[in-house]
């Protein structure tokens, strides 16, 4: 099945906002009704596709036949850009200038490399598709003003799995895969691979690494980059294969120059990842502190010494009251006085180690002040766990505003990053007229410091991509300044650009410029999204 | 203190052998007693250094004068090749062709940019030169038949504490601190680094980031590649500097392409690593198991299922018997009847951690067909666990010849991995006139593979440089084709180049070549060490 070609998911799932909600929306934020999304991607006027009849003989060439090569106006909506909340209004609002020439379904390896030679020799840059998920502007490539049609190079044929090692714990799964099917084959065999991103229904194994994707249950199963034994990358300069072993010292590791690079290195055309055995038993809990300060420190205390929980979560004052920590739920506190802060451990694996960790984790959170609340609140928030984004539709269309960013720091860092980003959202949106609702939760944590993910609501304004930009570089200076990373799950793509290349200085972005330019001299791949292309790769030294 | 200019360590620890491995070595292997080695470098004829004085003055006015730059013979041997068996043979045969023109010892990153520039200027190749202790040929850059002069730089007046966050549980250290300094240093404040290689007493910082070197705890504590957060890099072009957060989103971890770079991209002058709190409590437990399959299987199960011991090992039969598993007590085993495998488990941290997981450890052991030896063999382990360089050396001086190697793969590929290099160096040995005995073990476990450590040991015949490089060549060849990896935890250095470049083919070499280009264009640092000089680095692409 296809996502919502304007928004997220299956238009089946979609539910209208709780009263108390819409109530909160127009009185705190003065939310007024917008314009109603258009009816379908029919009613979008569409340019006819550049491709010309000798490329798309040679893309056809490629993939084994038309049948694989799609210029149809549909098709190419469906690929353009991701699922950002600027994405989801600019479609909605009917701006195709980010469409794809054509969509082009390679089914293996082989296949991928001919499409690359198909590209390079006429003249037209790839955008790699998995789940069409990103939310950083991964799929929107620079080709406007450069005279360059692209090719959205969707991988949903190449879904199998290839190879389970039960004895090393390992599986080899194609990119195109996407989460739950990817459960469901391991499933089979008796494993799970424990990676359960927001995104984990609609996004794919290859999306999951080339962005580094961090799943919900990271405190147990670790980040999808942790995951990743080998990779194989089909380039416009041939194929890149490496990992050999859990880890080596045979150089730096190459797996980790392929993770993050979001599709400018290459294809990632199969991954091999560890699995860990299917859980005899999940429990998830819900807790409350009285402070974020007092739970994010309950939080260090068992990521640093554990027991580790599977999954560990907490939500500020704002996030606790509007409810978000449980989507079901949403605007079910509202009215009460303070909730504190909720937060949620979860707990997957044997029944013996589900009761001792979960057992002495308690201990450890009673110590650090909190509330043990039972598992209804825990069971609300698995239960809700992927709806956030129906949520955001929802939102979009009574005319409000919604839209996530996220960043990660050490501990010791951690309050002033919250702070400064908090007031860096409510400053310019409150500046702009648009006062937001901003709302935080930490949900990954690791030994020396934790991720911080904002959600902010505001009225959408006259024009609400315009109202987010400056509100959106505000975030990323004060992320900056705070020292934090531009990203801690969502990747860079374009939207995070300028700010990774301060991130990572002039010779962090000019090592990865050389790589590239090795691996893809012509810069056929997503063109603009990771690096940026101005000024122009580094010219050859002498 | 400095380490044996000739051999390992501190000259007080030497030992002789026990007499029942002499007797072994000349039943079994034919040793005959060998040359003596030179009394004292001394003896050994070292030509001028070949440093300009206008070179000189540079690299004086770079390092805060002349008293750190050294050019006088005892310097330049002590900065010679490093401690892999055929270095100590070449050194102590006299053979001085891989001398530096000087030894350079900056403070400082400041200073270390200096220097890069003052050798850019004068010509000069530059060798980072920590402890020393490099098994690889990671110090004997190719500079032969070049007609280009290189400099040790040494860093061992970049030996401090920058920095420690106890929030965070994070440090910052210098590189040219030893590991009993950084221990030290760290256990003032209540932490712990818990990186324990063989090299420990040696080898330093920076030297363990740019090998991603794994220490013998590192099933509790990780690999240092796994440790490290942060990294400054000097490099010709400038500084890199990397790791704001635990992980991140932000494009590949260029903290993973630094790691393992082994000086050729630049000159690691921080690192920041996680730290753990001291433990309370250290045990170390003997089990034995009926064979090598038998005792892999159940270290297994521990690395996949847990509990995880801090440390993990077991020895194959023949080194089982020898008694190698504990160098304190070697020979000890001698004449009695098969010993089987033993292994060791050890446990460090609080006294309820260590309880619970020795515990539960235990019941898997037993259940995969373990017999607990008690803590006496685990002690004993404890007590060797730095000393079999020392026992190189005394075997060495009795006429034998020994080395290690070593390598790592996926589970699955762990017994034909192991019988292909025992064969292959069984088979060369044998064939050249010097059967050996080749003794393995297991030291480091993953959820996904293991490493092997094989120790040899044979006569050392009438050139045993020459009669090695033939059975490293065939166990190198019997590593890749078995699907292992080149290094575990060695390294590449020169020795294990060429089938580096095998193992990260043509792509991934050129994409590391690239970087270095970007780094260190003009191929001052550490020029043939990781990467090959022949061919020339890529010409630039139109």
């Amino acid at each position: 099945m296809d996502m919502l070609w304007s928004g997220w998911g299956d238009p089946a799932e979609a539910a209208p906002l709780p009263e108390p909600v819409t109530g909160l929306l127009r009185d705190l934020l003065g939310v007024e009704p917008g314009a109603p999304a258009p009816a379908g991607p029919d009613e979008l006027s569409v340019p006819a596709s550049p491709l010309t009849a000798a490329a798309r003989r040679a893309l056809a060439d490629a993939v084994g036949g038309e049948a694989h090569v799609r210029t149809g106006a549909e098709a190419r909506i469906r690929h353009t850009r991701g699922k950002s909340t600027p994405d989801l209004l600019r479609i909605r609002g009917g701006d195709l200038t980010d469409l794809p020439a054509a969509v082009v379904l390679p089914d293996g390896h082989e296949e991928v490399l001919a499409v690359l030679r198909a590209c390079a020799a006429h003249g037209l840059a790839l955008v790699p598709f998995g789940g069409g998920t990103s939310v950083v502007g991964g799929l929107a490539p620079e080709h406007r003003g450069r005279d360059r049609p692209f090719v959205a190079l969707d991988l949903r044929r190449m879904n199998r799995l290839l190879d389970l090692d039960p004895v090393s714990r390992t599986a080899t799964l194609q990119p195109g895969l996407r989460g739950p099917r990817a459960e469901e084959l391991l499933a089979a065999h008796g494993f799970t691979l424990g990676h359960f991103p927001q995104s984990y229904e609609w996004a794919t194994l290859g999306g999951f690494a080339a962005a580094r994707s961090s799943g919900q249950a990271s405190a147990g199963y670790g980040r999808f980059d942790e995951m990743v034994l080998a990779l194989t990358l089909a380039t416009p300069e041939g194929t890149l294969e490496t990992g050999r072993a859990p880890r080596s010292a045979a150089g730096p590791d190459l797996r980790q120059l392929v993770l993050g690079s979001e599709g400018a290195f290459g294809v990632i055309t199969s991954v091999t990842v560890r699995l860990r055995p299917l859980p005899e038993v999940r429990r998830y809990e819900g807790w409350r502190f009285a402070s974020f300060d007092a739970g994010a420190a309950a939080l260090r205390r068992l990521a640093q010494d554990g027991p580790r929980p599977t999954v560990l979560r907490l939500s500020d004052e704002t996030e606790t009251l509007i409810g978000l920590a449980q989507p079901d739920a949403i605007g079910a506190s509202l009215g009460q006085e303070s909730a504190g802060c909720q937060a949620v451990a979860g707990y997957e694996g044997t029944a013996e180690d589900v009761a001792h960790r979960a057992g002495r984790a308690a201990a450890v959170l009673r110590a650090c002040g909190g509330t043990p609340l039972g598992e209804e609140p825990g069971e609300r928030w698995a239960r809700g766990r992927y709806s956030a984004p129906y949520l955001r539709d929802a939102l979009l269309d009574v005319g409000a505003f919604a839209e996530t960013l996220e960043t990660a720091a050490f501990w010791s860092r951690i309050p002033a990053l919250y702070a400064a980003v908090r007031d860096a959202l409510t400053g310019t949106l409150t500046g702009a007229g648009t006062p937001p609702l901003v709302m935080c939760h930490i949900s990954h944590v690791y030994e020396n410091g934790a991720s911080l993910y904002f959600t902010v609501v505001s009225a959408q304004g006259e024009d609400p991509v315009a109202h987010w930009a400056p509100a959106k570089r505000a975030a990323n200076e004060a992320i900056l300044a705070a020292g934090g990373t531009i990203s801690h799950h969502h990747g860079v793509g374009t939207d995070h650009r300028d700010a990774y290349v301060r991130e990572a200085g002039p010779l962090g972005i000019g090592a990865l410029r050389a790589v590239k330019q090795r691996l893809d001299p012509a810069g056929l791949l997503n063109p603009g999204v990771l690096l940026p292309l101005d000024p122009p790769l580094d010219p050859p030294r002498a």
